[in-house]
């Protein structure tokens, strides 16, 4: 049986920093990202895909405000806009795979699926939310949405205005998983839970959308446990895990154990919102399956030791 | 085994005249068409859903444009905005579905694919692309766009402005076609080609995005015919289709065969852009099959002598 690995794509995938995002750009990058996977097309894994949608779905919801305030075009929940950037991302990854291919001379076929992540209604984070989304308003403004909508707005630290405020709620069940198992591998590469999937609660016994996020490590991580990945990848910007980042007595991380990467969480040494919940993700896919989960950038997957390796 | 249906929801599936598409509106009309389906739930049909998207991907070309002006977000080409509103849409039905389901106590699954439809790059209505999409410009805007661009620009007839037109070529090919296929067989409804499809070319050996769009009652069509489909419907507005239209002698049409369709499109009896793309969906199906296609609108679908047949 062919090796099964689950890769999930990092924002910088799509977009770098300093870029506008324009299609051509988001276009090389993809690209770019695509043809680092070559080892894996070469040595025949079966792969998944997820993906982070943090830029893309900044900008479809920059664009509802502004449609709205030019065309009076209605704007669209948070939930919706991530079901936009599933398809928008999706197409792209699918074309970017594509031209790996025909450079290549191989063939494999792409899926993309829509898919709903469902999240738990009384999960806490709801009571906090905390994850900045959408355009800046001032404190007026704010103050206006906060009471027509009931969504909440904060502050930005660095006094850059008010932003809505969205939960960023623990997946708890993926839609669809036993399709993106079976296409998997039976060798289609399966492109799913883009953004961390559309947020979905339970509400009079059906699923609904709700104003949400999901961390796209950890839904990743529950597809690679779920689907049974032998191989768990998180790409992002930075070779390898370090401790004392960017402090004189900084130092890469070859191998850690899950022990050792919960006592690094527990002392502070990764950030919140970067490298904390790529460490929380590739733990919760460590602890359930045995397996190894490896953090690392794009361009160092040709490098067998690349990375950092979470072990058990 | 099961019948399998291929139903082609029209755009006022979603939208409908005078309404300015907010998302609660768009989930109500798009739960009402869902549950115009339970005949065939409750029969037991396996189905595979198409649909249009003229109202949503023209909103978010509107959401694009103002983006770009109010924060400078660079604009997606139309064919990244048809991907969105895959994602979109899909999410949608997807959502109006399971509140039918839960009301019925059944149970269904629900998949929704991103789908690329190839056309051919050298197809002659490249050559003369009649489309309109996108917001309005003037005379001056438009001609700088068109230089800038190399996009095509043409006059509304009805005075508004000028905007962008892109052609509207012949699907010929469906990515993924045997996967809708396999999934719709086993039970799960397949949401596919919404909007017509994903245009894409190949180029340099791969396929690549094109400023198209593709009718939807087309892809819907070649999906039917691709995938062995029992039976094809497509809904629009209207519980039947009529010759004499609106005249004094309007009259019907409960069956007409294929030769009697291609009579009435030859005499004009169907407008462009409306009726007539129905009409030629549904003689292909039914030439390349031999079963019959249906036209009729949603809430008709209870009445098993609904709408008009086209029979060979």
């Amino acid at each position: 049986m062919k090796k099964l690995a689950v890769i999930a794509f990092g924002g910088n995938a799509l977009l770098r920093g300093g870029q506008r995002g324009t299609y051509r750009e988001q276009m090389q990058n993809v690209t770019e990202t695509c043809k680092s996977l070559l080892p894996f097309l070469k040595n025949d894994y079966n792969l998944v895909i997820g993906h982070g949608n943090g830029p893309q779905v900044g900008n479809v919801m920059l664009q509802n405000e502004a449609g709205n305030q030019v065309f009076n075009v209605p704007d669209m929940p948070i939930d919706f806009c991530v079901a936009e950037t599933q398809g928008l991302i999706g197409f792209m990854i699918e074309m970017g795979l594509d031209k790996v291919f025909a450079a290549e001379g191989m063939r494999r076929n792409v899926v993309t699926l829509v898919t709903q992540v469902i999240v738990d209604k009384d999960d806490p984070m709801f009571q906090n939310p905390t994850k900045p989304v959408g355009p800046y308003y001032t404190k007026e403004q704010a103050e206006q949405y906060a009471a027509e909508t009931g969504a909440v707005y904060k502050e930005d630290p660095k006094g850059r205005g008010w932003r809505k405020v969205v939960a960023s709620p623990k997946p708890i069940g993926i839609q669809n998983i036993d399709i993106v198992k079976r296409l998997a591998n039976e060798g289609n590469i399966v492109v799913t839970v883009g953004g961390g999937g559309i947020p979905v609660i339970e509400k009079k016994g059906c699923l609904c959308g709700v104003e949400a996020v999901i961390d796209k490590d950890l839904a990743s991580a529950m597809t690679a446990i779920q689907i049974q990945a032998d191989e768990f990848y998180i790409l992002t910007d930075v070779p390898k895990v370090y401790i004392n980042f960017r402090k004189e007595n900084e130092q890469a991380l070859n191998t850690i154990t899950v022990a050792e990467a919960k006592k690094h969480l527990a002392d502070g040494q990764f950030t919140e919102g970067s490298m904390a919940p790529k460490i929380r993700a590739a733990i919760l896919f460590v602890e359930a399956t045995g397996h190894q989960a490896i953090i690392t950038e794009a361009t160092s997957l040709t490098d067998p030791t690349c990375g950092t390796r979470i072990v058990p």
